[in-house]
This record gives structure tokens, C-alpha cells and sequence, in this order.
């Protein structure tokens, strides 16, 4: 038989992320460009956005109706009505338009009474300085700021930076992502016919399609390449290219031991491996690599543990590339259903179906191999059995890893 | 003075809206469109979606290894190794591999102890029947369900999808929708110089740039067009050709009492105006009305009531014609610092910021002019104070709405 690769270095989750990252250190260098505030949904500031201008930039009617001098209405009461003449004691408003001295006041158009005169109102009330005015600066003052730096831009950021007078605004550069599906067996769901059944031993490729997804998600920019064929020259040139003009390479399977399991060897080859193998289930045989200072990382075949491997080791260094905090999982309690024995060598992380059963909440185990996606599918959260444990009981209590909503 | 439409009817919040949709019953009918499964993030299913193929589609390897007949390994033992012979015991398998008669089960290469003869192998431990064997369907069953109709496609749902065969999806098609900012006054940011100082009575425009992210969030095609002048004709023939185009309009601005604004003029004449005026501040004077069959939304144009209009109003009816749920706001309850007075007459969105004082939440009201976008920017949440509600106390036990992140 071929030689195969069986000496994985099985090290804890948190120390392969610190190795890696310690290795990375001075690499991972995020780049940053201007872009026009309107178009900015969803980008991370890479600094603080200051009002370039008061919002409003001069003393404006808050209301519709007339501005006057407020001390030209004192005494006007109900029994006291006051006859304002209009280009003498008043001028009329609309919201949003300027008041000038001599006005100082505005007083609102459901609180006139017309005069018979169509020049004229009758006011029942005084009105006080500034009443009804927006002062200079009163939405946004000059030189405020409006954004701290990594921000996720939301649209009434949007609405603000504009306000303030900001047309463009510095962000973080989507990084760009270059996605590798390997393994002479793959088929492109692109070049399958709508009815056709493929052949045995032929795999639908759809990892690296669940990869631009998620790198998407991430706020970046995948781009995938076609499958690339068990060769180790064709998988050598490809990851070098790519390691060149991308911020960051991503190679789905090809990361355990197989006799066809290239990656690691052309890892080595024209970079360095700094971790193959994690204590972790699904997603054991994951790479953490650096070619030409970029992060490479080389994920596991089967979809659950190609979907963890991303969320565990290629979503922390796509954070510190996108400028965007990571999100903690959401964790909630509840009652195991049954029982769970696992490995104390790894970390597993199981997928349960979170149920409210007479106000108690439980988490049922579902189906565990890591080829199994429908069940990551239908998983709410992750019962997450540490490292050293080997048995979770029915009726435990235990904290489940919610599975975040897109 | 000029002619003011001061007879706002104001009706609560719910009442509106119920008499608005009850008034565009049958008239908002979403589209659909098939798009490929690969380019299906984020989209809502239209039906539910059903596994084509069975994956894996054949009897696959599940470990890199050997495929043997069970039978044939029984009596293995740390004591009794057996020797079994390539191409006559075994053959060879990585993960994925296809698993025929005669062989019915896998052992993992890491139990292997190579043979001098390097076509042999010894095992020490017997194999079970379709032992490390993914069955036919393991994954997915052909016919089964993957997703459901009205989901949100994550990646995984993408990756489960094309692995069960399956090239295209049902999705609702994004409703467009046309974004009309209105006033004379008004300056578009993309034609504003980087330091340039707008004239007094200007106002940058921004709320159709902050509708544009709003829309986009919310799953549909936002169209802004050029600030359209206080023109009545303009205006008219504007919305006119808008509500045969597009799926729903949003008209900014003009939709309060004063005398430039024509917006519900406009509306009555081309089509009807189902709601001029809630009781809801910020956001009075919204106008809900129906031309050519579409949903026509007037919001005002102070920055926080043009905000929650789109919140109140304008979701609701994108969530019918996008298909996606509406997610209710997340609420949570905080200790009230200060005093807050309203009126009984409206109800009334405070803008609060939230404090942990020693592992007590409060709430703080912020500026609570509706000019005062800067205040939404900042809150955490809202306070909201439902009509007939004067007064809330200081240490008052208060339920916040937080706002949504993005």
C-alpha cells in the first residue's frame, strides 16, 4: 500500500488557534480604501467618522408656521388675542427654512387663528425665544463624532454621516478569498444537468459553495476555482498563484491522510504548516498553514466538518482581516434528553434540536458523523463536550452553543 | 396665507396598519424565480425543497483504509492476527470510495499493521458488517425535505441543497421599490463638493440613502430617484410612472401640513390615501396610500420619524412581498432614570440608552426631538409609551425595545 500521513499532531482548539495566530503575527495586515458614505451598508469603519458640518448648518423652523419676534407676542393670551401683520410682525415658514433676526421664534400653524385679513393672524399666547427653532448644531454638531472606527455600518449611520456632511468615509477593503475545492472525483453542480444521476464514486462539489456563502457572510470576497484534480503539481501551482493574489486561501478536503491527500504535502513544500490536526470532532484533520506570508488553512471533506473548520479556524483570521468583532455563540441551558458518550481526546461538538417541553427546554442529540449535514441543518446549537470529558447524562443540564441565524 | 392641510386624522398604530392592509388585500402578491442553488444566499424559498438525490448515491468508504468481506476478518485478535492479501482480502479505499460486493465493511488505516510483504496487511481486531460504511442516503435521502418554504438560505442550507442533486431554487423575486426624496431644498450628497458648505435653507439629503440600506436589509430593490422638486405636476407624474414600475413606492418628506407639501394632494388625485396621520411620534405624519395597486408609503422628513415610519410601515407590507418574517423586536426590561412626561394622545417612541449599574439595567432617555437622528445613532432601544400613558416614573420598571443590530 502507498504511504499515508498518519501522524497527525492532535493539539487543543485554543492552543492550535494561538499557534497559528503567533505564527501569522505581522502578516495578517488588513487594507483599507474610501467609499461614498450612500454605499456603505454593511462596511466596517477602519476610523472614526467626525461631522464635517452642523446638522442643521443655521437656525431653522422646526415646524410649519410663522416665525416671529418673541418679544413682539407678549401678552397675547386667550383673552387677550394679538393681531400679527405678516412681513411686519411675522414671515411665514416651512419646516427646514431659515430664521433670521429680527425673528427669533416660531410659532406653529395649528396654533393661528386667520384674521379676516388674509395678511393678518391672531395668536392666544406668547411664544418664547427659540421656541420652535432648531439651533445651529442641534441634530449633529461640527467636528462630533458620528462613528467610532470598526463600526458595521447600519442604515441610519448612513443616514447621520450624510447629515454631517461626510461624502466618503474609510473602511476596511473586503478581503479577497480564494476558495479551492480538490479531489479528482468532484462534479460541478454548474455543469450537472437538471435530471442527471452521476456515476458512482462521482461527489457533487458543494462545500466551496457553502465557502463563498460563509465568506460572504463574513463580509468578504470569495472567489472559487474550479475543482482542482489529485495532482500534486496542478494542486502545487494552483495554491502558489493563489497565495500571491489573495488576502487568504482556503482548500476544501485533501486535509487528512488519504494516499491522495496532496494538500499538506504541498503545503509543505511551498509554505509552512504550522498545525495539521486539532482535538476536535467533527473537524479533526484540519491544516493551518502559511505560503508567501497568507493565511492557507486546509479544511476536512465532510460537510459538518468542513462548516465547523471554517467557523473555528477561518472565521477568527477573516475577523482580524474584515476589521469585524467576532460574534461569541449565544449560549442558552438546557436538559440533555439522552446520553452522550464521546472521546476524551477531543472536543466534540454535537448537534442537538432544542425543544420546549412544558416550559423546560431540551436538547435531543442528533445524528453525530460528520458526513451527516441534513442534521447541521436541522440543529439548533451545539452540546460541546470538552476536552477530557467522556459522558454527558440523560437529564443533565448543559449549556448548548446556539447556532446563529444569518 | 396659503391653504395647510391641518385635519390629520390620527388613528393608533395598529388601527392603521390594519386598515391598510385590509384595503391592500389582494393587491400585494409577491413574485417568484428560480436561481441557482449556488447563488441562493439570503434568499427566501418560495416552497419547500426536496432532495433530488440520495447522498452519498452509492455504499461509500467513510475512513481511508481497506474494504474486506467481515466474514472473512471474524477471529481477529491482539492475539490472533490475521493476514489478509490485497485484491483477495482487501482492497484499498480513501474516503468516498465506492463499496462493492464482496466487500461489505471498512477498516481505518490507522489499524492497520503493514506486512513485510507490502501487498499484505494484519488486522488485530475483526470488522462488523458496513462497519465505517456510509450507507446509500446516510446524508440525504432523495425525496426527503431539506428546507422548507419561506426559509432564508444560510450556507449550509446551500451546501445540504447541492449535495442532495438539487441545481435550482424556488425563491421569492426581490419586490423593487422606488425611493422618492421630495423637496426643492433638498442637495445630493453626490453632488456635493468634499468641502463644500451648503447654502442657508439647503438641507443635504440623506433619508433616501439611509432607505436605500433599509430596503437592501430588508430583502428588496431599492431604486432612489433624484430629489424631486415642490412641484405638484412634478411630483405627480413622478409617482404615476413609479407605481406602474415598481412593486411599492416611498416618498419622502411632504407628507405633513405644510404648504410645499404636495405628496397628499398628489395621492388623492392619482390614487387613495388610506391613512393620512397616526398616532405615533416621531412619525405623525405618515401618509399610506394605494396607486395603481401598489403600496405608496409618504414618511416625514425629520431623520428619526423617517427612520421608524419605514420600521412601522413600510416593513410590514416588505415582508409580504419579500416573503420573509418579520422579526418581532426583542424587548428587555431596565429601570427607568429619569422622569418621562408625553402625550396621552400618541404613542411615543423614547430613544434610551442602556447602563449595567452594578447588574442593574437602566435606561436613559435621550434627546427626543425627531431632527435629533444623533440620539437614535446612539440608543440602545426604545421606551415606548403607549397612548393614553402621561407619565413614566423615575425607577420605574420599564420594557425597552432594542433596536435591532445589523
Amino acid at each position: 500500500m502507498a504511504k499515508r500521513n498518519l501522524n497527525l499532531n492532535i493539539i487543543p482548539v485554543e492552543e492550535a488557534l494561538e499557534k497559528y495566530f503567533s505564527a501569522l503575527e505581522g502578516f495578517l495586515l488588513p487594507k483599507f480604501e474610501k467609499v461614498p458614505a450612500e454605499e456603505s451598508l454593511n462596511r466596517i469603519t477602519s476610523s472614526a467618522v467626525y461631522a464635517r458640518l452642523n446638522s442643521p448648518h443655521y437656525n431653522a423652523a422646526a415646524m410649519d408656521g410663522i416665525a416671529v419676534r418673541a418679544a413682539a407676542t407678549t401678552g397675547a393670551l386667550e383673552t387677550n388675542p394679538l393681531t400679527l401683520e405678516e412681513g411686519k410682525d411675522f414671515i411665514p415658514v416651512n419646516t427646514g427654512d431659515p430664521v433670521h433676526a429680527p425673528y427669533d421664534a416660531v410659532i406653529m400653524a395649528e396654533d393661528l387663528i386667520q384674521d379676516n385679513d388674509r395678511q393678518n393672524v391672531i395668536i392666544t399666547k406668547s411664544a418664547s425665544i427659540m421656541q420652535h427653532i432648531r439651533p445651529i448644531g442641534e441634530n449633529i454638531a461640527a467636528g462630533e463624532m458620528i462613528i467610532s472606527g470598526k463600526h458595521k455600518i447600519r442604515p441610519i449611520d448612513i443616514g447621520v454621516i450624510i447629515s454631517g456632511g461626510v461624502t466618503h468615509i474609510d473602511v476596511y477593503t473586503k478581503p479577497k478569498i480564494a476558495i479551492f475545492p480538490t479531489g479528482s472525483e468532484l462534479i460541478d453542480i454548474s455543469r450537472l444537468q437538471d435530471e442527471e444521476i452521476p456515476k458512482e464514486g462521482a461527489i457533487i462539489e458543494s462545500n466551496s459553495r457553502m465557502y463563498e456563502a460563509q465568506v460572504k457572510q463574513a463580509g468578504a470576497e470569495g472567489t472559487r476555482f474550479a475543482p482542482v484534480p489529485d495532482d500534486f503539481e496542478k494542486l502545487k501551482n494552483a495554491i502558489s498563484k493563489a497565495a500571491q493574489n489573495f488576502d487568504m486561501v482556503l482548500i476544501n478536503a485533501g486535509s487528512s491522510a488519504g494516499t491522495e491527500d496532496f494538500t499538506v504535502q504541498v503545503l509543505r513544500e511551498i509554505g509552512e504548516v504550522i498545525i495539521h490536526g486539532v482535538a476536535v470532532r467533527p473537524g479533526k484533520p484540519v491544516i493551518l498553514a502559511i505560503v508567501n506570508n497568507k493565511p492557507v488553512i486546509g479544511t476536512p471533506g465532510y460537510p459538518v466538518s468542513a462548516w465547523l473548520s471554517f467557523v473555528t479556524f477561518a472565521a477568527p483570521v477573516l475577523s482580524v482581516l474584515t476589521g469585524s468583532a467576532l460574534k461569541p455563540a449565544q449560549k442558552i441551558e438546557a436538559v440533555l434528553t439522552e446520553q452522550i458518550v464521546s472521546s476524551p481526546k477531543h472536543r466534540e461538538y454535537v448537534r442537538v434540536k432544542l425543544e420546549n417541553e412544558n416550559g423546560k427546554l431540551t436538547a435531543s442529540p442528533l445524528a453525530r458523523h460528520s458526513g451527516a449535514a441534513m442534521s447541521l441543518l436541522k440543529a439548533d446549537g451545539f452540546c460541546v463536550i470538552d476536552l477530557g470529558c467522556e459522558l454527558l447524562e440523560a437529564g443533565e443540564i448543559v449549556q448548548i452553543e446556539l447556532i446563529q441565524e444569518v
